[in-house]
């Protein structure tokens, strides 16, 4: 049995269209548009067992997944979506103990996935030169408990990366291409460079410039996810769909 | 600078077609279309730099990631695509410290994947009733070096699972519907199920089956990659395509 | 020099969202969100000009197409799209001079998109067994004046296809399964039937009751559109799209 | 019944991969990897029944439709196929007696879709400057019947388009902005172009110069044919799919 505690977060579910993300405060109560939740109610209940609201509807008291957290981060730009995500996270060859490089922390979302990836022993470094989205992806990423794994850097990359000998590079900035001497420099050798951006115009320009400054190996792929409704006697995708998020670019250094 | 030692893995690569995983083990000889490659002078060299073949071709000299293994593992099934891989590890909130069952072992690509996201506290059971299938991932497994963190089975798991409070159950199996009653005693409160399946019919079979057994939050969602020619002055998707691997249906566990 | 008559439809467009379908009738006044135009105004005016509505919007003055009108067709289902009507005319190989039976009139714009194919010798048969829908296909038929070009019944195919020898049949319908034995009878040798259908199941029966039911070359499939932001220094697919509208099954009459 | 006439195409059906066309001459023989066909024997019998080859294998005799001819026609270029096809046949509005004028002939296969959709009163004008298509072109038009309604000429469009007051234009070229000043010149008011092309390079040229020309209602898309196996239980999308052609441009002529 696994107890919601004090201070939890928790995914509170009605149906796929309203889910919510609360953290179990004492005293609290989370209003919902079919009634209110008294959070004292909640603390101490089993995850996966239902709450009723004020109004008399069930909610689910779900354990929230890194997935739940980064479509629910606080947001001001647009958020990374998890079949990016779980992509990048893949190729970038990011794994427990890397030592990575963030350009472009926005809200912090991408940031908390590579967080996640590199506990307990490896580090995230992200360069984020808006004082605004700086200030909220610290607090997001303390939401998720992952600031022991985030050094969050109010700095302008172009400027200057400080970490040398990374294993990846992630970025998600508008150009790309300004960053690429710099991440070069600060990779190891045969280090992956991953870069994320919507437009074609960009990948145009980001390729080139990767050829230029001795990337090799460079792939550039994008990742559609299309859902389904779940019902098994009206099997069916979706009527509609987010059709597009962003190309992701992504190479390796050579040192020849 | 990150140098190659005995018996490290290598990604010899010369281009997108021809990129081979070798075992820099001395006094061997790699041989490829474009001539054969001594081992020992790869030893010592730099990661990121290039060798020469016998046939004076230059093979760029890769650090491989768990991408480059689960895509060039020995295998007798259908492996399992980073695209999907990457999905997978996101959506089921599998994370440093996880315990994992894994339904279906296949050639172990999955399970390396999941292998390298518990680490180093987590722990991966993965259960195959096929011998055969049992030894390569073994293999597989070992090659990777990620046996520390995986326990394989020779065990039906239809006769049931033996973990209990498991945080992430993952089905890579023809008729996934057959083990849900054992995955959901195993599951944790909340825990979240995953399953990978080719066809539609099996989506159907196993949605209803999830509906019965008391999961909710279910999801049928699909991911597809398109991969683009990496030319910035013919920027176009790649002719031809994977159009399907499979579809990936996912659920939480409900204790009402 | 092309000029607007009157009794025309004209296709009054701002932007890409507000385009609409006018019919160029003496003394009338067409209401927008951006003030009124005198419909007088427009008549004897060039096709590709412009009108300045009351509140000094500059409207153009297009043709519609057949495009045009089955998008703004007046409807009580869901429309057939273009990607999906220009792909069942051409696998159809309804051409002028055609001899069609559509079961499922709907709303008729696919009706009018195959008249508009076979005229001006052949001609589309449609049956529809909902009265209302009967009516409104009726409007819509005139509205395209391809009313010549098709005759309306309102019958159940289960009970019956009166036509023989004819070309291709086209059926929309919920079950289609229930009509291919009437389908089959009524086909010249060699004829091509379509079904389209929105889910998966529907896919799975039909492809069933085609085989029994002596129908070769089956096919199934699905056409996407993917619309691009056409915005030369931005270009990139829009953010979200139809996911799906629907599956077209297709096969051709065997006489074995 | 529907009986093969001397001289007519036949398509020759064993299985989705083994289709071929074939003109029923008096006295051939047809050469297949599972024996041959006498062409005697199948003149005179109906369409949807089969034939025996000599080493006993059953092919079924269809009556090919444009589509069988458009895949099957000799080609020297990359072909149209059929999903684009219908789609622009669908957006340009080209109907029974339409005046198009397609730019880039190639093999003639979209010609030879655009004739069939303006005949008995329309006609195409097609401009291709290579002689060696131009040739092709004229014998596939002819194996489908449709020179009346098609004149092939032998110039580079760029140095003049003969035809005014056209319909739809259609341009399937390297470099279609080159060719948009006589396009729009040819054009009536109002009327439509259509621009098929690989790249997206090619798309931002495109758009920015139909900006230029005033060209108006600008729309940039991509249509994608998704295939499933047609097998009731086993059904899903097959593995590997055709995942790019080109993208299809098109707009209006605006006269202000």
């Amino acid at each position: 049995m696994d107890s919601i505690k004090e201070n939890d977060y928790v995914l509170l579910y009605l149906d796929e269209k309203r889910k919510y993300l609360v953290k179990a405060e004492k005293g609290n109560k989370f209003h919902t548009h079919k009634g209110f939740i008294l959070i004292d109610e909640i603390i101490g209940k089993r995850y996966g067992s239902s709450v009723k609201s004020s109004s008399g509807w069930d909610f689910l008291l779900l354990k929230p997944t890194i997935r739940d957290f980064i479509i629910k981060l606080a947001r001001k730009t647009q958020i990374i979506y998890p079949k990016d995500a779980g992509y990048i996270a893949l190729i970038s060859g990011i794994t427990s103990g890397s030592k990575v490089v963030e350009i472009g922390t926005g809200s912090g979302a991408l940031t908390c996935v590579l967080a996640s990836l590199v506990r307990p022993e490896g580090h995230v470094y992200s360069y984020e030169m808006r004082e605004e989205f700086f200030n909220l992806a610290k607090l997001n990423i303390e939401k998720l408990g992952l600031s022991n794994y985030v050094t969050l850097k109010l700095k302008n990359a172009k400027e200057g990366i400080d970490e040398e000998n990374v294993d990846s590079i992630v970025i998600d900035i508008a150009d790309p291409w300004e960053v690429l001497e710099n991440a070069y420099r600060s990779l190891r050798d045969s280090g992956i460079i991953v870069v994320f951006s919507p437009t074609v115009n960009q990948i145009e320009k980001t390729v080139r410039a990767l050829r230029e400054k001795n990337f090799v190996d460079i792939h550039v792929t994008e990742i559609i996810e299309r859902e389904y409704q779940a019902e098994p006697e009206k099997l069916r995708p979706k009527t509609s769909m987010i059709a597009h998020t962003g190309y992701i670019t992504w190479a390796r250094k050579s040192v020849e």
